[in-house]
């Protein structure tokens, strides 16, 4: 079965993992770019390199950014020239990042190097960034508009966000290469992301919602799958969001915000009393273990996800 | 006494050690930046460099270029990306490329980012590129036209080199401040360099032969070390480049280059002998040990050549 993914970072790229680990070459990841930043002159894409760390196994699972094991003496040299480091840089991470603007620089697409890096790490699944065009986000909050990293990193996600915007997103479009596997897949998946600001920049794309209606009325399974458990965030700010933002605070709250783009929805086990409620929103509803703890948890997942999708056909 | 050094790497930047020693902010260094040369995406400037880290007291002794006590963990992953790293850059090097780059992205000129790193790592003396105009060394070999670090690093300066040429010089000017800096100088010292494809090219500049006459009619003496002991260089390809671009392979060889430039020339004591017919240059000659083993040597040869230079004003 040729799957699509649409996720943010961490929380999205352990269910690819799964899927990977079911699917191999058959799984299309599809990244958001929207929090990409530009740190010491180099271009990192947070959300494209924790998929792809992730899928070659090579994730650090204690902190959820970075490769495991990674030193840190780039950061520290900077330090001592006066570089601003809260946006920390592990060496072999930063060997991505310095790899990926320079071949920019002479010219090549983000999609481009998006399929190379990978293939060099061993990953089996294709990554393709959501776009290629430059789409940033940014967060509304009583302090004013603040970039997402600064948000997200710097700010420890702290300040209250009372809207997001993304910025370049109304000239922004899917790739050519996004599009044509939308258009192949047996089923879409919505990775347990962030909606706001991991999956809401794909959807914002010129076209996108169309892309996805189309699949839809062809028979296509797209199965969302909660980044809320129990009212709360596993890894994030997606719990606060939902409520600052006017939402409820909970896979409820997540299944309306989707209700009219997937065909079904994954919930917690913690969360079954939701699953009535969700079903009346015109979703079929799955109840199963959510939380992906280590590899087996991933791969179980991931598996429950494939099926509920296949029922679906 | 305000002295201004005129260098490329190792060599020069021991003796500029020993001069900054002596002198603290009273040395200016003026660095060939002919044989910088971009690499994955980032500019490398290896004299700049090189004569940062040696004034900092940073500078690996053991395999002359790079950081003492550097780490390879960008590069391993560079490799993994299918990156060519012949040119091995450590990765507390590395951040003085990624430092350099990004700020000459931004607009600050070469001259600007040279003045600020050296602070932060602590070095008294000014270090100043020769020019902020690209200028890049090439050299002609049995196999055609090289760039500089393609014959130097990765074809470990095998080819015998029969013509060194500067692109872009013709349109390269020594920048204002280094022509400020040679103005007031009260002695000028020529370091033991290559020079060819150290010295050469800040030689080559455009009005820097005027510069250096004038400073020599207003009786700045202009001293010149030696780079080739006992018909050897030190280190680097000097004494193989005299023969094969049709000098003789000794100090005398060298003398001769800088005959209508310089008032005296250091000559190591193992070349006495040659004293008299550098002499006969029309250069005062001062006989002297030029090894620079240690930092008590370094210091050592720097005070010879400051008196040396005194006695001739």
């Amino acid at each position: 079965m040729r799957v699509v993914a649409l996720t943010g970072g961490v929380g999205g790229a352990r269910l690819a993992f799964g899927l990977q680990a079911e699917l191999g070459s058959d799984l299309t990841v599809v990244v958001n770019t929207a929090d990409d930043l530009e740190r010491h002159g180099l271009l990192v894409c947070p959300d494209l390199d924790t998929v792809m760390y992730t899928l070659a196994g090579l994730d650090d699972r204690r902190q959820g950014w970075g490769l495991a094991g990674d030193t840190f003496m780039v950061t520290q040299m900077l330090e001592r020239y006066g570089e601003e480091t809260w946006f920390r840089l592990g060496d072999r991470d930063l060997a991505t990042h310095v790899v990926r603007t320079a071949r920019l620089k002479a010219g090549r697409s983000l999609t481009d190097v998006t399929l190379e890096l990978p293939r060099d790490l061993g990953v089996a699944a294709t990554i393709l960034p959501m776009t290629d065009d430059l789409v940033r986000t940014e967060v509304r909050t009583d302090g004013g508009w603040l970039e997402f990293q600064e948000y997200f990193v710097h700010r420890r996600q702290e300040p209250a966000v009372h809207e997001v915007r993304f910025g370049g997103v109304e000239r922004a479009e899917a790739t050519a290469r996004v599009r044509g596997e939308l258009g192949f897949a047996e089923a879409i998946v919505i990775g347990p992301s962030n909606p706001f600001v991991s999956v809401g920049p794909i959807l914002a794309l010129r076209g996108m919602p169309e892309l996805l209606a189309a699949a839809r009325r062809g028979g296509t399974p797209v199965v969302a799958v909660t980044p809320i458990v129990g009212g709360k965030a596993l890894k994030g700010p997606a719990d606060r969001m939902l409520a600052s933002l006017g939402h409820e605070s909970s896979a409820l709250g997540v299944a309306r915000i989707y209700a009219g783009l997937a065909t079904g929805f994954v919930l917690d086990a913690l969360d079954s009393g939701l699953a009535p409620a969700i079903e009346e929103l015109g979703l079929r509803a799955l109840v199963t273990d959510t939380i992906m703890t280590d590899d087996v948890a991933r791969i179980r997942l991931a598996r429950d996800v494939l099926a509920f999708a296949r029922e679906q056909r």
